[in-house]
């Protein structure tokens, strides 16, 4: 057995998001006067969190370490791992640490907040920080460049395997490095965190390669434009959308701001090869025949404003679907989106065209392939991550049955916290943990972005605004009425209220038929035109637009 | 050619609900003086529609046909199809056919609200209402007794599939008549309405008995209580679950008024067969030991203040789950559900239990099976029917793929009016369609049921509550705040809201702790509180309680 060189001081598992509900990753290990965090992500907002942009995790905890809190270090470059650290340098800039591809995205994000804190690649030797020696090793997932850390600590080995899935097909040849996890559990490891999100899905989970021969089917089969919808940093999903287009006499158009940026990321980086000529401006794509176009856009969780949406409505500047087009929406479901994606797909068939929802590769590791990370690295501790609760508790059965004993296996969630030293591990009192709302990141405004927690809440107050339209005609049937709470000042008086309440009915009356009857697209626009009003009051508050289909 | 005798009126087909959205089905047929309806069913209200217990299709066309409107025809009893018949019979008690356990599902809505037209039983001669002969033919879904019409008009047959699967193995040994579909198809059918709820599943619909099976498996591992949950309806899965335990010396209770109401209707009509002494009180099945109980639950939507939801609460009078005991969720998420089944799922999980969501068999019949029906009945015209538009389009592409001619493939949506007559089909003038809300169903009250709709939101109003909980503690971090509109009158003074307020807060506080987390549960207390407040100032507005987690 390693570890346990007997500092005396124990280490502390502080999962501060991410554990009993998906999104907000951010992990704190920590020991004596040295603590990192693994990840730093936020959480999308579903049906349940109406008018909210994005969560980030409660950091009070991290506020309170101060001196003691050194680095962050990153799995990968998706926004539920990466997309809360403007947030948490802020409030200390410490340097995070991460591979080229998620550094470029982090870099990107932080431009927007004009932050600039130290950011270092991944090198040849372990990251030394304090007490801990942090080690890469190559991981397979939906975004190229994924890691797993391997964490040597005074009590022995932690492996993390961040997002995974085992592609022995990856499209870059970047295989999961399987022999490092064998190596690492020969050497003994103390304590495992692994993906749960998956764990529901028996068997293996396919290579990413798969997908793309169905995609060929349909670029083989195609009469008009192709539209494929993925997540921005599906950078290999793109890869195959343009190998094909290339190969089928396609031009490739990105529709969406952040698909050009992370496209750009990866084609600096090298990650993403475009054949000369094949990637062109929408406007030209515009001119050219159906036929000869393929179009990438962003939009994957019918978003309200996104792209998709907008082509749906009718109501793109740039793309117009004519009947007979296809499109395919290349990517999973994120929970809670469900209905607003079966609508969004029902527009689509309005507008004529043809729909494909592809049986989508899933991206996380499946039950038969962490049974298989678990023998390899046969921890004495196991910590399931990254799941709903439910997801915790099976990836925990999965453990025991493989052999990992129960009294090894912890089922932490948010603000619990575990010591583990050579005596064994123990939960020690919990920590503040949560969720925060931010409010305002519009696109064309991401310089405006707001933080609202609770204590600003206070400060800032809400706006809440309640309108109810006609299912079909888009008609208002009832409101617009707006309530107001927190709002200090005069800014809460009746009259202004009933001016912003003007302004609302105006934007309303120049939004375009078809937008009118999405709730969707309605909602948008009245916190368009209330974040506008309430900006001249040098207000900003918290914007709850409510709107009923009647 | 059959039909077309020459009256010279055509035949109006008017969808009023069902076609464009799932639920709500009411289809009207018209011929000259006279008009029959098939179905008359409600919708339930999904995330976009807050504190909306059930919607019903809006009958100002109905209203409109007065003396002409004479008959409705049921295909089978699930809500979707049978729900609004207190609200349409209201306005006009016209004599409802039916089969007999859809007749007697019926008798109990009724009962519920009073009414008592006059319930006809399909017999072996064809209904005829005017220039309509109904002949009613066996179908199999997930609820027995279900048929299929076939109406003989003056411009040819008709033939309404009804919802369907074509079950080679029912349970009851009732097979879907395919030779009638045959011999009406040779006879020569002018329009086919076909169930398009399952056209993106290719293949076929397994049969009911396939889930016995699975259910088996967990019946013969289990060493705690088995608790079933699935539709109230679903007397053959109820079948499968009474005879497993049975088999395996276990009692069944059935938790859940609604349970209880439909296993007494199938039990009076020999449709369920439960063997001496297997149905227990739910009382004495708490004290039997864990291993002889399976419970059967309603709640497999997650509904607010279900029996499931009040169990994975640990709210409920006389169940309290223990670890080891297995949760089955036997039944389909009926879409815009899915992160409420998910969040009970993560309480279930944290109860200790095993929750089990099988692989749930489709319940309406898959592509192959509609290309049979479509063959079978080569019908001059087609209009696919109960489905999102989507499943609308495709359903009319499959039309086309076996030779359907384009010009006689319809795709209509509710409000939406096709004449039919020998010179061939063409649309008229749209109709009034569309959904109207009721509130105020509560089990317990469900005599005090009241209409909502356009007309009356503008004299009762409406009432908000917003509230913001913290998602673990279910501390207020903000509100209750109330906003009216259309409370006409001192109700909606400052102090009536205020007093109105304090009974919410009341309420709140009584609630015990672990409820107070779950936003379901606030909502519904919030709405019981404000219900009961306004009702003893004779006041029904509609009360829409928003609850944000933090």
């Amino acid at each position: 057995m390693s570890g346990g060189n007997g500092t005396g001081a124990p280490l502390r598992v502080i999962p501060l998001g991410g554990l009993g509900e998906i999104g907000l990753n951010l992990l704190v290990l920590e020991h004596g006067d040295t603590a990192i965090a693994i990840d730093c992500g936020v959480m999308f907002p579903d049906a349940s969190m109406p008018g909210i942009d994005v969560a980030i995790p409660d950091v009070t905890y991290l506020r309170g370490l101060g001196e003691r809190f050194r680095a962050i270090f990153l799995t990968h470059g998706h926004e539920d791992h990466i997309g809360a650290l403007p947030y948490v340098l802020a409030e200390r800039a410490v340097p995070v640490y991460g591979t080229p591809l998620t550094l470029g995205f982090v870099r990107e994000r932080l431009g927007e907040h004009g932050i600039s804190p130290t950011l270092a690649a991944y090198g040849a030797e372990p990251c030394r920080v304090g007490p801990f020696a942090v080690e890469p090793f190559a991981m397979t997932h939906s975004i190229p460049d994924s890691v797993g850390l391997a964490i040597r600590t005074p009590v022995g080995i932690v492996v993390h395997t961040g997002d995974f899935k085992l592609d022995q097909t990856p499209l870059d040849g970047r295989l999961p490095d399987i022999g490092r996890l064998a190596e690492l559990g020969a050497e003994g490891v103390a304590l495992l965190f692994s993906d749960s999100t998956n764990v529901e899905h028996a068997g293996i989970t396919p290579s990413e390669r798969s997908v793309g021969a169905e995609l060929e089917v349909i670029f083989r089969q195609a009469t008009g434009r192709v539209l494929v919808t993925t997540f921005s940093s599906h950078i290999h999903r793109m890869q195959q959308v343009i190998d094909l287009a290339a190969r089928f006499g396609r031009k490739v158009a990105l529709v969406g701001r952040s698909l050009v940026v992370h496209v750009g990321v990866a084609r600096d980086l090298d990650l993403l090869q475009v054949p000369e000529g094949t990637l062109v401006d929408l406007a030209r794509a515009r001119d050219l025949p159906r036929e000869q176009v393929a179009l990438i856009t962003a939009g994957s969780q019918a978003e309200a404003a996104s792209a998709l949406v907008r082509i749906a409505m009718g109501d793109h500047a740039l793309v117009r679907l004519d009947p007979g087009d296809v499109v395919v929406l290349s990517s999973r479901i994120i929970p809670g989106n469900e209905r607003a994606i079966s609508s969004l797909m029902n527009h689509l068939y309005r507008r004529g065209a043809v729909v494909v929802h592809d049986r989508v590769a899933r991206v996380h590791v499946s039950q038969e392939e962490l049974k298989l990370v678990l023998n390899l690295v046969r921890p004495r501790h196991f910590v399931p991550v990254h799941g709903e609760y439910r997801h915790l508790v099976r990836h925990q059965r999965l453990a025991m049955e493989v052999g990992v004993p129960a009294e090894g296996c912890h089922l932490l969630e948010d603000g619990d916290v575990l010591e583990l030293d050579d005596a064994g591990a123990r939960r020690a009192e919990r920590v503040i943990a949560g969720r925060v709302f931010v409010d305002g990141k519009g696109i064309g405004d991401v310089k405006d972005v707001v933080l609202r927690d609770r204590r600003h809440l206070s400060e800032d107050g809400l706006v809440l605004a309640v309108l109810a339209i006609h299912q079909r005609s888009g008609e208002i049937v009832a409101g617009p009425d707006l309530v107001s709470r927190g709002v200090v000042g005069e800014e809460a008086s009746p009259e202004v209220l009933d001016a912003a309440r003007g302004a609302v009915m105006e934007a309303l009356v120049a939004l375009n038929p078809e937008s009118r009857t999405d709730p969707a697209e309605v909602k948008e626009e009245i916190r368009r035109a209330l974040r506008r009003y309430f900006k001249r009051l040098d207000r900003r508050p918290v914007i709850l637009p409510f709107v009923m289909e009647m």
